[in-house]
């Protein structure tokens, strides 16, 4: 194992690649913008997917699956939503391939083979989902429909990046049915909010809570909540979104439903997801020059033990000591490894561990085994501390529910200090260029506005805050009028 | 909700299609040969997911993910394995949409967007895995690699049939790297043990081991072990397999090691897998008539309680009762469900859940509560008591583990039943056409016998059972020598 990481300083972007490989979270393939996920970061991963998904079925969902294909003419039903994913998506066209007679051993598509109609490989489900809700729905007893699929998609991006932008991803997407607009834009706000508590909670990231502007919709939506984090380059990153769907899809796909008057009404949706590019946004902001920084809640491996040891009957008494303390850490829940390979020295297993970023690192020599203590390094500020044997357990519990917590304020209290108010564009280009982050800033509310901006600046309107305050002002631009400010950053 | 289910005795495939779709397991959807996996479905799926997600831990795998996508070349350079699945894939040519502009609103495949190379999608990932396992192999101290992925593969099959022969199905399939011949066989013989300690422990379904003819074998492996069930109607159905795949892979896609001296080797390699093939199975193994019939172990709901009421009054005295015993139940990790729905009667209730095939039933009236009874209907085999208040958890519990060894002993014993020795061919034949099921008999060895028998009778060698007995004997189709009995059978 190599460090020799790029510092951030230097080259935040090259960091970042090189971090994501070394600590064996993901690498290209062979296939062009399709990543591997590796066992280590798909453990992550797992452990953000278990979270949500308990988080969802406390919410009342329940999950299903549908067909990954789907038909041309059912994805250009609803045309704008068609319209937004057109132009980069993956086509089915055959299904069978043929000895290639000119090359012996190799294949060929097979001309005989064409499909009649061709398939898209899904970028997202609703077309293929609302046109099942119509077997589905026929009366109001049959609503609200609260479904959730974890699944894999594909957007034909040209330009990607591990984990924040690939050919194929892996993601949730939940559909809902309703009966009314109001309950819809309900469920719309319920999943936003538990999107945040999740990134805030576990992921130990801060969000603003807002609205997109009708540019920055999802295509097919009336309206699209998100939750916009912050990275330690001071460009923001969309951490997930929620939208209110109207009934655009049920239009398009004919889902009426039976009221209890007995009136036929077109029901209204909602469709909302988050992405392994969370698992970008996860690294981006806690992780430093030495590797990854992992909060306790989301990491696989959260007390990691290395012995010191010169002979191996120190190495027996060691063992045995650890041993039970092992087991102690088991059923409080805290996930622990042992490394005890005699194959590498405690320095090479302090950096592996260390690029790996797990929490807590617990070594023990035969001092401490005479002493009665254990050396205990936190991952996030690199402290060491001796703690006594006695009630080591309960100290390296409530460490990891600090660190937890430290990891979150950190990261809260950078976003913060990134939130700068500006009254002119002098001052917003000036921020931009210099210490980045989001920029608050009064706006027209004009598309035309919004181009120009991205066009001189490459800033985008990241949200209309939910909690934004009562101000109007004068568009920084257009010196037009404006409702209230706006978030605006460079993006991921 | 109809019932009306078709009787098994009149047309046990048309049973089974109508209780797939009526029990809310699954459906077509509107793309050909794909189905949508109904939320009740796919909470079955669930949680033989997270069973067996648990064993392939406890076996030391870890989970990771590889794209969906394959490239043609890399697809067909292990050629056996290529040509296996040639025939029946979906092969992705182009990557973007573009509007007809002779059908206004309506969209066409852009010509101008063809891929350089076309991309197979998986029908199963051993190109895609071992082409990234060439660079994560170096020295045998990386090995064993022990990785399983949970995913979708897509075979182009013609016919199709929900859960059993679908386009897209879901499946988890391990892929394994060894330094040596034998670790690897250990580890193909485990994985089958694994698989047939789990059908037969939580599907409650009994397997026969053994192991593929050449002409049955997975393409590109050296040897395939599988688990072999039989379903009501007598027909076999393979329900999990497990490759040893020599060194072909490795050699394909030059995937060697430097062993302890120091030399370079190829690797020696594994996968398995089981799939949405064996809600089929469970469907197929222990329902009836009027229904579903789910194993405790695996069904979303285990008990289910209705009220019998006439009054409000009635139904709050009932309520209270009631939510003292769902919060017991659920204390004991029993997942229970009360259903005081007053929109439909019990005797609809009744039979939504003996369609649905939860495991126990308890109903309880205003006599039941002046009595302090309950009424307790088992689903397996009908049969109901009137059990005390006092005790009437620990009562369920032991009834769900009775239920869960019910229906493996029943199983078992029909299948046993249904293993016929034969010694001709016109046995043979007559077996297959009255009785069905296991036909054992002598055969010689040949691909060219085991063809023949498959063109006039549609049986299939199902496989060389492993705990077969010694017995030299003669083929009972062409009279050459044989080495002991095989398994022949009609199959999904």
């Amino acid at each position: 194992m190599s460090k020799n990481l790029t510092k951030r300083e230097e080259d935040y972007s090259k960091w970042y690649n090189e971090l994501v490989v070394k600590a064996d979270l993901a690498e290209n393939s062979g296939v062009r913008g399709c990543m591997v996920i590796k066992p280590y970061g798909y453990a992550i991963w797992e452990k953000m997917q278990a979270q949500l998904d308990k988080m969802f079925k406390e919410t009342g969902h329940s999950n299903a699956y549908f067909p990954l294909f789907v038909p041309k003419s059912m994805f250009e039903a609803e045309e704008k939503n068609a319209e937004g994913f057109a132009k980069e998506c993956a086509i089915v066209t055959h299904y069978r391939l043929k000895n290639d007679e000119t090359r012996p051993g190799k294949l060929m598509v097979d001309p005989n083979a064409k499909l009649e109609e061709e398939l898209i490989v899904r970028p997202t489900s609703e077309a293929i989902i609302w046109s099942t809700y119509k077997n589905w729905v026929q009366s109001y007893r049959d609503l609200p429909l609260l479904i959730n699929q974890w699944a894999n998609v594909v957007r034909w991006e040209m330009r990607t990046r591990l984990f924040l932008r690939t050919a194929e991803f892996l993601w949730q997407e939940g559909h809902t049915a309703h009966a009314t607009r109001q309950e819809a834009i309900e469920e719309t706000e319920r999943m936003m909010n538990v999107y945040a508590d999740f990134v805030e909670g576990f992921m130990a990231i801060p969000v603003v809570k807002g609205i997109k502007t009708a540019n920055e919709r999802f295509a097919g939506a009336d309206e699209t909540y998100c939750i916009e984090a912050l990275m330690q380059d001071g460009k923001a990153l969309q951490a997930g979104t929620s939208h209110f769907l109207g009934q655009n899809f049920a239009k398009a796909f004919d889902v009426k439903f039976a009221n209890q008057e007995g009136k036929q009404e077109h029901v209204w949706g909602t469709s909302w997801g988050v992405s392994t590019r969370l698992m970008g946004a996860l690294v981006m902001t806690h992780s430093d020059d030495n590797g990854l920084v992992l909060p306790p809640n989301l990491a696989p491996i959260q007390v990691v033990i290395v012995p010191i040891h010169r002979t191996d009957e120190q190495l027996d008494v060691i063992n045995r000591v650890v041993d039970e303390l092992v087991s102690k850490f088991r059923k409080l829940n805290i996930s622990v490894k042992y490394d005890n390979r005699t194959t590498q020295k405690p320095g090479f297993k302090f950096a592996e561990y260390e690029l790996k970023g797990v929490p807590v690192r617990i070594a023990v020599g035969p001092n401490d085994i005479e002493n009665g203590t254990f050396e205990v390094a936190r991952r996030d500020n690199l402290s060491k501390e001796i703690v006594s044997k006695d009630g080591i357990v309960e100290y390296v519990q409530s460490l990891l529910e600090q660190i937890q917590g430290n990891l979150f304020n950190k990261a809260l209290s950078y976003r913060n200090s990134h939130i700068t108010e500006v009254n002119s564009f002098e001052e917003f280009k000036e921020v931009l260029d210099n210490k980045a982050g989001f920029v608050s800033a009064h706006w027209d509310g004009t598309p035309e506005t919004e181009e120009k901006i991205k066009e001189l600046t490459k800033a985008t309107i990241r949200c209309i805050p939910l909690d934004r305050k009562k101000e109007e002002g004068i568009c920084i631009f257009s010196g037009g009028k404006s409702a209230g400010r706006v978030l605006f950053a460079k993006a991921y």
